[in-house]
C-alpha cells in the first residue's frame, strides 16, 4: 500500500503520508533513521503491536509481521466463537484507533495499516478468518478510497472462501458541503462510536444482518468536524507557510490534509459554535438531530492537543447544545480516541442517541480504549465548599491581650519580646551572610517579622494560653511577611498548635520550664525567619519535636542539610536528654540553647544540601555560617536567657 | 501560588511556569489574549473542571471558583463516609493527574492548583473538610516545595480542627544523583500508582495509619525518569536554543524543567536501555530492585508523544527488564498518566511488586483515567496467521486451459478476445481524453491489462469454468497492472466469483445468454480499466448486477458521478429488465451493449462527483467523455457482439 499512499497524497479521497523527515528529533524518525527503511515504517507499527500485547494482557496478534498486522481478542478463537466478529481496521498513526478498541463487547480484531496507509488485502483476510466464526463478520471501514477497496476485496475474498461478511462504511464528516461529493466524507473519531454500538450488539447475541444494520444506523447518525488552533505540530506542514499568525483551520482530516477553511482566530467558545453550527446545519442535513432530540458528545484530541484542553472544548459544547440548540446531551466522551500522531487539534462528533443506542453505548466492554465513568446518574455538577469550623466562643474572646498575665504569660511575654529584639538587632549581619549564599533580605524579611510580633503583642495575643498565642503569632508573620515565609511560618505554628490543643487535658503546670520555639528558619530562598517562644506547658517539649518534624516532612530538609534545623535538631536533642535525666528545665533549656548556637556555627563546614544555597559554590559556602541557622539558635539562646530571668527574678 | 510559582522559575525546588507566550494559536495563549489575565490561567483551570465534570457524571466540584479548585467523588458526603479519603493534587497541566483519579479504588478528592503552581491552602483544606470523614484522610503529595508546604500547613490545619490526617510525599525521580539533594527527587508518574495503591487500601476498609503505611510502602518502590527526544513542543524553550540537532534530553521533570543530561540521539531501545540503567542504578539504589524480582512498569507520555511511541517504548523495555535486568514484568502501564501539557516526550517508572502490591492495582475503581485490562492471565502474544482454505483439487486442476473446450467455454474464449482486442484498439484514444480529465495514462495501463489476459487465456485460463476464469483473469490484471487498478479489478472478480460460486448447485445450462461483466474500469486516478466477460451461466446476470453493487460500494460512486458506472448501470438495467420480459438471452445481451455505449457518451454533460476529475474544471470535463465509461461500453459491446456470432455461428 505505499505505493497507493504515495499516489493519494494530498488527495482527499484516499490517504495522505505527510510525515515530515525535516522535523526533528522525532521518534518515529529516529526509527527511520536507524533503520534505514525509507518510507518504511513497518517496524514502527510492528513494534507498536509488540507494546500493545505487552501492556493489555487480554489482546494478541498475528504471527505475520511484517505484512500481516493484526491486533485480536486472545479470548476469541474463530471455530468456537459464536457471536458475529467485529472487525475495523485502517491506517496506524491514529492510535488508540483502531487496536484499542479490541476487546469484549466492541472490536473483535483489529487491522493494522502501516502508518496513515491501508492494510493490504491479505492483512485483512488473515484478520476475517482468525476471528470469524460462523456467525459471520462484520467489517467496519472509514471512508477513504484505499479501505474500502482493501476491505472490500477482503470481503469478497471471504465470502467465496464461505465466510458471512457484511460491511458498513462510515463516512460522518460534516466539514465539507454536499456538492463536494461523497469523496469528501471522511471517516473521522465518530467511527469509534460506530464500533462501540456494533460491538454491544454483536455481544448482545444479534444476527449478522442485525449488527450490521444497527451498525449503518448508527454511522448514519452521527456528524464529527475537525478544528486546528495550530498547525504548528502537523506533519509536514510548516505553520508559518500554512497559517498566519492569527488564523485557524476548519475541517481538517486526520492525516494532515488541509481544513475546509482558514479563519481569523477565535475563542475557544466561538470556534465550539461553529463546529456545533456545521455539524448540526439544516442546509447539508448531514445528521437527522433536530430540537428535543438527545444525543452524545465526543471531543476527540488529534494527538497533540493537552487533555486539559479538550474538556474545555467540551465543558464549552454542552451548554450551547443544550440552551442553543436544544438538545439533551445524555453522554459526553472528552479523550483521545482517533489520533493523528501528535498533530496539534481536535474534532466533535455528536450523534443522535435513542435509548437504543444509548444501551449500546453503555453497555460493558473490555476494550481497553472506550473510556470509563461516562454513564450513570449525573448529579449536580457542583456542590458547596464545606464552611470551615467555627471557632469556639473561648477561642474568640481569647484574641487578646489578657489584662492580667499569668505567671507563665509573664514569662512568656518576655521570652518573645527578647527572641524578637534579638532578630531585630541581627538585621544587617544577616543580610550580609545571606548576600553570599542567598538573596540577600534574609535580615530585612525577619525583621519585618520580629516588629509585627512585637507590635501585635502589645493587644492581641492571649499570652496565657499558649497555644492559641502560637497561633496568633502566626498571624502576624504571615500578614507581615507573606509568601513563602508566610506559608512556612503558618507551617510551623499549626504543627506546634495541634500539639499544644492535642493536650490540653494535661494539666498545666510550671513543673517544667520547656521550651516550645516555635519555628525558626527557613533555607527557602535564602530567607531565614525565626521565631522562638517559649512556654511553660508540660508539652512543650513534644511541641518542639513535632514543630522540627514538620520542618523537615514537608521542607525535606534535616541535619546536616546546611539549614535552620541544624541549630534545632541539637537543641530538641539535649532538651529531651537533660529532661529525661531530671535536669532542672531552666537548667536544660540553657543546655540546648547552647547546641543550638554551636550547631549554628557548625554549618560554616556544611555543603547547602537543599534550597537556593545548594546552586552556590562550595569556597563560597565556606565563608559564612548559614545565616538562618545563626538566626534560629540566636532566638533560641535569647529566650532560654530570658526565661531564666524571669524564673530566677520571681523565685 | 503565583508569587510562589515565579520565585520558582528555573527552580527544581519549585515549579517552573514556562508557559511560552510566544507559541503561536496554542488554545491556553488564546484563552489568555482573550480574558487578557496575564499569567492567570485560573479560568483555564475551571473550565477544565466544567468539562470534566460533563465528561464523567461520577465526579463533582466545590462550588468555589475560581481560588477553590476541587473535584470529588460524587457518591462520598464527609460525614457519611466510613473508610480513609485518600486525596492528592497538586499544579494543573497534568493531565489526567490528578482529577482523572478520582473514584472509587483511588483518590477521593484530587485539589487543582492553576496551570503548574500549587494549590492554596484553603482550597486543600476546603477538600480535606469535604470528603473526611472519622477514619481520617491521606494526603498524597509530590516532591515539590510548594506542594509540601501548602499540603503541609493545610494538613496541620486539619489536624487542629480535629481530622485525622497522615501525609506521604512521593518523591521518586531517578534522574539526579543522591548528592544533588532530595529536592532533586521530584514527584513525577509513578506518583499515580501511589495512588492506585493508597486508594485500594482504602477502599479495602483499611485504618489511616495501614493506609499511610502501604502508600509509604509503594512510594519507596517507584523509581521513574524522563525523557525528551525532542524540546520542539517544550513550553517556554525553543529546540534549537536548546538542544542541536542530534541531541536529546534525558532526566526532564514534568513542568518543563531541563533535563540532567543532553546526550546524542539514540534509537528507542537505547534510550530505553539508558532510563532502565539508570532507574536500577546500583550506584544509586534508588529502588530497592534486585534480580528475580517481580516489578510493574509505567511507560507515561508526557503529552505531546504519540500513543503509538509509547507503545514502542514499552515493547521495548519489557524485554530488556526480563532479560537484561532478571526481572518479572508483572504489569505494564502505558499511556498518559501524568502530563505537562503539550511536552514531547515520555517516562519510565518502575515499581517493585509483590503480591499484596499487585492485588491493590489490580482491585477495580471507578476512577475514569486509570487504565483497564492491564490485568488478567498473559496468552501468547502471538497466535498463527490462519492457514487460507486450500483449493480443492479440482479447483487446483482447473487452473489450466481444458484440452476440450465446451460450447459456453468456446463463447466465453471469443468474448474475452474481443473485449480484450478492443482495449487494445482503444489505446490512445483513452490516453487522450485521461489527459484532459485525469493523468493521461489509462489506455496504456488498460492495455497492459488486456495483453496480460490475451497472453494468460491461452495456458491458464479453465475456460469451461467461468467461476474461476473470473478469478483467473483477475490474477493476470492485478499482476500486470498492480496498484489501485489491480485493487479494483480484484475487487470486481472477487464479487462476481464469489457471486457465481454461491450458485454452483444451479445447473449450468445455456439456457440464457447472459453476460458476466466482470470488471469494467474505474475512475480513481482516472485510470479505466475494462474486462468484460460473456458467460453463459444462468447467474450472469446477478453476478453483473453484484459486480456493480460492489463498485458502488468500495468504491464509493454511483450513477450520474462520471464513472464506468454511467456504462454498467444502465447496461445492467436493459439486460435484467429484457431478460424479465422474457426477450431473446442474445438480443437482450445487445440491447443492453447499446445502453452502455449510450450510457458512456452522455458522461460528456456531467459534472464529476468522485475520483481525480471531480477537480477538473468543467469546462474542459464538458469536452469529452468519460474515458472510464468510454472503454466499458466498448468492451461491453464487444463481448456481446462476440457472443452473438458465436451462437448465431453454432446454431
Amino acid at each position: 500500500m505505499v505505493y497507493a499512499a504515495k499516489k493519494f497524497i494530498n488527495n482527499p479521497n484516499g490517504y495522505s503520508f505527510p510525515y515530515n523527515r525535516n522535523r526533528k528529533l522525532h521518534f518515529l524518525e529516529i526509527e527511520v533513521a536507524v533503520h534505514s527503511t525509507g518510507f518504511g515504517f513497518a517496524d514502527v507499527v510492528t513494534e507498536f503491536i509488540e507494546g500493545l500485547v505487552e501492556t493489555f494482557p487480554g489482546l494478541q496478534y498475528l504471527d505475520g509481521f511484517p505484512e500481516v498486522k493484526v491486533v485480536l481478542r486472545a479470548d476469541v478463537s474463530a471455530e468456537k466463537y459464536d457471536k458475529v466478529a467485529v472487525i475495523s481496521g485502517g491506517g496506524s498513526g491514529h492510535e488508540p484507533a483502531h487496536a484499542g478498541y479490541v476487546g469484549e463487547g466492541m472490536l473483535t480484531a483489529a487491522i493494522c495499516g502501516d502508518v496513515f496507509a491501508s492494510p493490504p488485502v491479505d492483512s485483512i483476510l488473515a484478520g476475517i478468518r482468525a476471528v470469524t466464526g460462523p456467525q459471520g463478520c462484520l467489517l467496519i471501514v472509514k471512508n477513504y478510497t484505499g479501505d474500502r477497496l482493501n476491505f472490500g476485496l477482503a470481503a469478497e475474498q471471504a465470502k467465496s472462501e464461505g465466510y458471512k461478511v457484511e460491511t458498513v462504511i462510515v463516512g460522518e464528516d460534516c466539514a465539507l458541503p454536499p456538492p463536494r461529493g461523497i469523496a469528501g466524507r471522511r471517516g473521522l473519531a465518530g467511527t469509534v462510536l460506530v464500533h462501540k454500538v456494533a460491538g454491544a450488539a454483536a455481544a448482545a447475541g444479534l444476527s449478522l444482518e442485525k449488527v450490521a444494520a444497527e451498525a449503518k444506523c448508527a454511522s448514519e447518525m452521527v456528524g464529527t468536524m475537525g478544528v486546528a488552533l495550530s498547525v504548528c505540530t502537523l506533519p509536514g506542514q510548516v505553520t508559518s507557510d500554512r497559517l498566519g499568525q492569527e488564523k485557524m483551520e476548519l475541517g481538517l482530516g486526520i492525516h494532515g490534509e488541509p481544513g475546509a477553511a482558514v479563519v481569523d482566530v477565535q475563542p475557544v467558545d466561538v470556534v465550539v459554535s461553529h463546529v456545533l453550527q456545521q455539524i448540526l446545519s439544516p442546509e447539508t442535513n448531514y445528521v437527522p438531530i433536530t430540537r428535543g432530540n438527545r444525543v452524545v458528545l465526543m471531543v476527540n484530541g488529534l494527538g497533540g492537543t493537552p487533555l486539559m484542553e479538550l474538556m474545555i472544548a467540551a465543558g464549552k459544547a454542552v451548554p450551547k447544545l443544550q440552551l442553543e440548540f436544544g438538545l439533551a446531551v445524555d453522554r459526553v466522551y472528552t479523550g483521545l480516541f482517533m489520533t493523528s500522531l501528535d498533530m496539534a487539534g481536535f474534532s466533535i462528533s455528536i450523534m443522535k442517541a435513542d435509548q437504543s443506542i444509548l444501551d449500546r453505548l453503555d453497555a460493558p466492554t473490555k476494550a481497553p480504549n472506550w473510556p470509563v465513568g461516562t454513564d450513570g446518574n449525573r448529579p449536580p455538577a457542583k456542590i458547596p465548599v464545606p464552611i470551615p469550623p467555627s471557632r469556639s466562643a473561648k477561642s474568640a474572646e481569647s484574641q487578646a491581650r489578657p489584662k492580667e498575665l499569668s505567671q507563665q504569660g509573664r514569662v512568656f511575654e518576655a521570652a518573645i519580646q527578647a527572641a524578637a529584639t534579638v532578630i531585630i538587632s541581627l538585621k544587617d549581619s544577616l543580610n550580609e551572610w545571606d548576600g553570599k549564599v542567598g538573596d540577600g533580605d534574609c535580615g530585612s524579611t525577619m525583621h519585618r517579622g520580629a516588629t509585627a510580633i512585637l507590635e501585635d503583642m502589645k493587644h492581641y495575643y492571649p499570652l496565657n494560653d499558649a497555644a492559641e498565642t502560637v497561633n496568633e503569632i502566626g498571624a502576624s508573620i504571615s500578614r507581615a511577611m507573606g509568601g513563602t515565609s508566610g506559608i512556612i511560618y503558618n507551617l510551623l505554628c499549626k504543627a506546634a498548635y495541634a500539639e499544644l490543643k492535642a493536650n490540653t487535658e494535661s494539666e498545666v503546670t510550671p513543673k517544667y520550664c520547656e521550651i516550645m520555639l516555635l519555628e525558626c528558619g527557613w533555607y527557602c530562598n535564602g530567607h531565614i525567619l525565626v521565631i522562638t517562644q517559649a512556654s511553660l506547658e508540660s508539652s512543650g517539649s513534644k511541641a518542639l519535636k513535632s514543630s522540627i518534624a514538620s520542618v523537615s516532612k514537608y521542607g525535606g530538609a534535616t541535619a546536616g542539610y546546611r539549614t535552620m534545623l541544624d541549630a534545632l535538631i541539637p537543641a530538641s536533642q539535649v532538651l529531651e536528654e537533660k529532661l529525661s535525666a531530671g535536669e532542672d528545665p531552666i537548667c536544660a533549656f540553657i543546655l540546648s540553647a547552647e547546641a543550638a548556637t554551636k550547631g549554628a556555627e557548625s554549618t560554616i563546614q556544611m555543603q547547602a544540601q537543599a534550597g537556593r544555597s545548594s546552586y552556590v559554590s562550595a569556597e563560597m559556602l565556606a565563608t559564612v555560617p548559614d545565616p538562618g541557622a545563626i538566626a534560629a539558635a540566636g532566638w533560641y539562646s535569647a529566650a532560654a536567657r530570658a526565661v531564666k530571668e524571669q524564673y530566677q527574678g520571681s523565685s
